[in-house]
């Protein structure tokens, strides 16, 4: 197979400068406020998003340089297989973030809880669709209990952000 | 922005031949079993990946040919946004699958729920970890009370299947 080949469908802007000011996780960045900005080619696609209170971004991880199959998480400091991880660094740095939709203007998407960094290229919003996006009693392997758990869902890490996904 | 390159880390393995065969979802696969083909110098990075039930896969939809921003799904018939919509048919036509994990045998990795069709390229795995990925309460738009209920969450479709992500 050859390389496959996309184009960003706009920009996210955020106040996370590089990834040593993002959080780990959308739910690790409280209520941090960003802007998807749509390129004006894409703006006819975003009717009916405004219904959705969570929409799925997928974004391009463009200052990710490089991976090792073999990570240490900050969660627990033990060495995991990189695809049991949501590390950044992954042979395809695709960044799955779900976010709380706040507002539409034109081709400016309003959400709570990013977790890019600013500038980051995106490749898709899609809508988040409870009986398509959660799973009923999942076991998350080595990552139970690894987090504390706050109000609304909210989960905070005990150690340095490190930007990841 | 110039392009975004990306190479596949391994193939779906499944039992829909073309996305005429494919469910919409993976929920609307039923049981549907396939394998995921990683290839062997990314092995390693499934390490510890086999304590999660479920894990997310990004993949190239490769049989997608163009897009429109205003599409009709089958669900209700109604124009809708692209964005708005979980159509393979994107811009970026990469699909977001959240299937089960039943085994891993040295790259393969034996899931059930998918709904690729054969051959598709594998982009990314990453851990369906539910404190990141599950949203209390979500409003989900046109979309809410188009789809009937089932038992353990499995949701049917009404119409003809579409081969939808």
């Amino acid at each position: 197979m050859e390389e496959i080949r996309f184009k960003p469908i706009g920009v996210v802007h955020s106040q996370f400068a590089t990834p040593a000011d993002a959080p780990r996780q959308p739910r690790l960045s409280g209520d941090a406020a960003g802007m998807v900005e749509v390129f004006p080619e894409y703006i006819d696609g975003l009717k009916d998003l405004d219904g959705f209170s969570h929409i799925i971004l997928l974004c391009y991880l463009h200052l990710v340089d490089g991976y090792s199959l073999d990570v240490t998480p900050a969660w627990d400091g033990q060495r995991r297989g990189l695809f049991s991880t949501r590390t950044p660094r992954r042979p395809n740095p695709i960044g799955l973030s779900i976010v709380r939709l706040t507002r539409i203007e034109g081709g400016t998407v309003h959400v709570t809880g990013i977790d890019m960094v600013d500038g980051t290229p995106l490749l898709d919003i899609k809508p988040y669709v409870p009986p398509f996006d959660d799973e009923d009693r999942p076991k998350y392997g080595w990552l139970e209990g690894r987090m504390r758990v706050r109000s609304e869902k909210c989960f905070k890490d005990d150690t340095a952000g490190a930007g990841g996904t």
